[in-house]
C-alpha cells in the first residue's frame, strides 16, 4: 500500500515540477527541485513519457558534461476543455498539457432562466466541436465558468444575477447530454477560475486578486493555492462593508464595496448611458467631467476594503484585474494612501499593487486549466485509468 | 534518502495521532486513522515507546478478540517550557508530552523599556527552577509569550505597548543567559499562542479567534493550523476599520475596532476608574447605567469587523476569548444581527458564535505547547539528536 501511495505522490510531484517550470527542465534539475534521487526521477519520468504526459526534446550539449535532455509537458496528447457561460454567448476552449490552444468555438445565444436546458445542449455541442478538432488528444474533463455563486457541493449555481439564474443544477444538466455522458464535469465561479490564469504567471506566490466587472469579485491565493473557505466563497471582497449604512447595493445590503465600484455603480455615478460596455467603461469615465472624483472614489473605497483584508490576511501583494487592470496606475495612489493609513503590514513593507496582464478570457483559460488539473494532481490515477480503458 | 524521509514523515504522523487523540488509542485504530499498514504502525510505535515519547497502558479485554493495548503520549519524559511576560510579572510553566503540568513559577517585577536585561535574567532563573522541579524530563525547548507584535524573523519584539517595549531583541537576550545557552528558544505574540490552547480543544477545525484585552487581537485557524501571513501578523482584527474617519485609536489611526471595544476604549466610554482590572471590566460595565448601550456597541462593532472577515475568509465559526468570553452570550445577538446583515455565508448557514472556555493562562499554556511542538513535528529528528547526545 505505502509504496503505491508514495509512487503516486512522487509522480505528481515530478509532473507538477515539469508543468510549472518556466523553461524545459532536465532530470538533474528535477531531482534537485523535488529532493528525489536521480534514479527515482528517471524512473518516474520514463513512466510519464510513455503515458504521453511528458516529452523529451533534443539533447543540448553543455560543455564537458553529459548533454542535458530538456523535458516539457507533452503537446497534443491530452485535452482539457473549458467553457465560459455569459449572458449572450458561450465560449469553449480546448488546451493540452503544455497550455497550448488546440481549438476554440463560440456560440451566441441568450442565456437566462428560461434557457437552462438549451444552454447545456449548446455547451455539449461546443465540446463536441472542440473534440472533433483534436481527434488525437484524450479528453481529461470539462470545466464550466459561471458568473455567479456556486453551491458548496459545486454542482449548482445558487445565484448568477447576470444570467437571471437562481439555483440552477448546471452540473446535472451538462452530465445529462449525450456528448458529456461519462465525462468528468466541473462547474466553478468565473473569478475563481480567472485567478488560475494569474497563478500560472506567479507560481507559489501569495496575493489578493480583485476583479472589477458588473460586480466586484476576488480571490485569496496563499502559496499558489486559492483559499476555498467553508463554502468555496473565500475572497468575496465585493460585499465587504466600506461605509456602514452607506449606499444601497444590488444585493440588498448597504455600504458594500460593490455599491461604490462595480460597473453598475460606476456607470450610474458617472451618469453614463445604460448601453456602455464594461470594456468601454474606463474610456467613458475619462470623458466625464467628474473623472478625478470617480477615480478617487474607486481608489479610496477599494483601498479601505483592501486595508481590512490585508490586516486580516497579512499579505503584501494585490493584483487588480478586469476593468480595474487598465486603470490600476491611476487608482494605485489612492489605494496606497488608504492602505498605508490602515494596514499594519504597510508599516514595514510597501504594499505592492499590480495590474493583471489579463488574457482576453482569463475565466475561459482558467476553466480549461482546471479541466487539466486532475492530471497534474494525480497522473498515476490517470495512467491506471487509461491503461484499463486500453486493455 | 527517500525511505528516511518517509520514516520521519510517518513517525510524525503516528506521534501526532497519539498526541491529538481524545482518549488512549490502539495500534489498530492508529493504522486506520493514519492509513498506514498495521506492521508499519507497530514498528513506528515501538520506536516512539523506546524513545520515551509514547507509553503503553495495561491491555484492555474486548470480548472475543485480542485485548487492546491503549497508547498515550508519555508522561514526565520530556519537558516543554512556556514563559509569559506581562507588565508586572513573568510566569513560567513546564509541561510534558501528555500536556500535564510538571512545574510552575512566577516572579513579580516591573517589566519596561529599562528592564529588558533584567527580564531576560528573570526568565532564565524561572526556567532553571522549573527544570530543577522535573529533573528526569529532557528539556525540548523554551517559548516566551509577549503581548506585542513580533518582527517577521520571530527574534525581536517590534512593539509591545503595555511593556513600553520598542524593537527589543528578546530572543537574543534570552539566548545570552547561561541557563538558556544551547536551548532552542522561540518568542511569539501572546494571542497566537493563546489560540494553540483553543486548537487543542478543537482539533482540525477552522475558526476565527478574537481575544479582548487591553487591545483586541485575533487569529485565523484553517484546518487546525494558525494562518501566519507574510509577517506572522494574520488575524489582526483590532485595526480593522469599523467606522471610516471614526474614533481615534491608541495606534494613531481612526475608526479601528480597537478604538471601540478594547479595555481602554470601553473603560473610558463607560466612565470607569483607571484602576479597574480587565478581569473586573465586565462586572464594572454591568454596574454602569449605560450597560445596554455598551454591550450593543461592542456587539455591533465586533459584528461588522467579523462580517467583513467572514466574507473574505468564508468561515462559519467565531470563538470569543479574553474579556469577550464571559459576555459572549450577551453580545452574541448584536454580533449575529450585524453578521447576518452583511456576511454571505450567513445566507446558507448560521454563523456559530462561541465562547472560549479559557484556561487561567492560555498564552502561557500555548507557549508551553509551542515549546513541545518540534517533537510532534519531527520526532525522528528528536530521537536522532538524543541518541547522539547519549552516545
Amino acid at each position: 500500500m505505502q509504496s503505491t501511495h508514495l509512487r503516486e505522490h512522487n509522480l505528481s510531484v515530478v509532473m507538477r515540477a515539469v508543468a510549472t517550470a518556466t523553461e524545459p527542465i532536465s532530470r538533474a534539475t528535477l531531482a534537485r527541485s523535488t529532493q528525489l534521487t536521480k534514479p527515482t526521477v528517471s524512473k518516474l519520468v520514463e513512466e510519464l513519457i510513455s503515458a504521453g504526459l511528458v516529452e523529451e526534446h533534443a539533447p543540448v550539449s553543455q560543455g564537458s558534461g553529459r548533454p542535458m535532455v530538456p523535458l516539457q509537458p507533452a503537446k497534443g496528447t491530452v485535452l482539457g476543455i473549458g467553457l465560459e457561460i455569459a449572458a449572450e454567448h458561450i465560449s469553449c476552449l480546448g488546451i493540452d498539457l503544455a497550455g497550448r490552444q488546440l481549438s476554440s468555438h463560440t456560440e451566441y445565444l441568450r442565456v437566462d432562466a428560461d434557457t437552462v436546458e438549451e444552454t447545456a445542449r449548446a455547451c455539449a455541442r461546443l465540446v463536441e466541436q472542440v473534440r472533433a478538432d483534436a481527434p488525437r488528444a484524450t479528453l481529461v474533463g470539462v470545466c464550466a465558468a459561471v458568473p455567479g455563486r456556486m453551491s458548496p457541493d459545486g454542482q449548482s449555481v445558487l445565484a448568477a444575477p447576470n444570467l437571471d439564474w437562481t439555483e440552477v443544477p448546471l452540473g446535472r444538466e451538462l452530465a445529462r447530454t449525450p456528448q458529456l455522458d461519462g465525462v468528468p464535469v466541473q462547474v466553478h465561479n468565473d473569478i475563481r477560475l480567472s485567478v488560475l490564469t494569474e497563478i500560472a504567471r506567479r507560481p507559489e506566490q501569495s496575493f489578493m486578486y480583485v476583479r472589477g466587472s458588473t460586480g466586484v469579485g476576488g480571490a485569496i491565493v496563499l502559496d499558489g493555492t486559492v483559499l476555498d473557505g467553508v463554502h468555496g466563497w473565500a475572497g468575496e471582497f465585493g460585499h465587504t462593508v466600506v461605509e456602514p449604512g452607506g449606499a444601497l447595493c444590488r444585493c440588498g445590503r448597504r455600504g458594500c464595496l460593490e455599491a461604490y465600484i462595480s460597473y453598475h455603480a460606476l456607470r450610474e455615478r458617472a451618469g453614463l448611458r445604460t448601453d456602455v460596455l464594461i470594456d468601454e467603461l474606463v474610456e467613458e469615465l475619462s470623458r466625464s467631467t467628474d473623472r478625478a472624483e470617480v477615480i478617487g472614489t474607486i481608489g479610496r473605497s477599494l483601498g479601505l476594503a483592501l486595508a481590512n483584508a490585508l490586516n486580516i490576511l497579512d499579505l503584501s501583494t494585490v493584483v487588480l484585474s478586469g476593468y480595474l487592470g487598465p486603470i490600476a496606475g491611476e487608482i494605485a495612489p489612492f489605494i496606497r494612501e488608504t492602505v498605508e493609513r490602515h494596514a499594519l503590514a504597510a508599516e514595514v513593507d510597501e504594499v505592492v499593487i499590480e495590474r493583471s496582464d489579463d488574457l482576453e478570457a482569463p475565466a475561459l483559460w482558467g476553466a480549461a486549466r482546471a479541466a487539466i488539473g486532475p492530471i497534474l494532481d494525480s497522473p498515476g490515477a490517470w495512467i491506471a485509468r487509461t491503461a484499463e480503458m486500453a486493455g
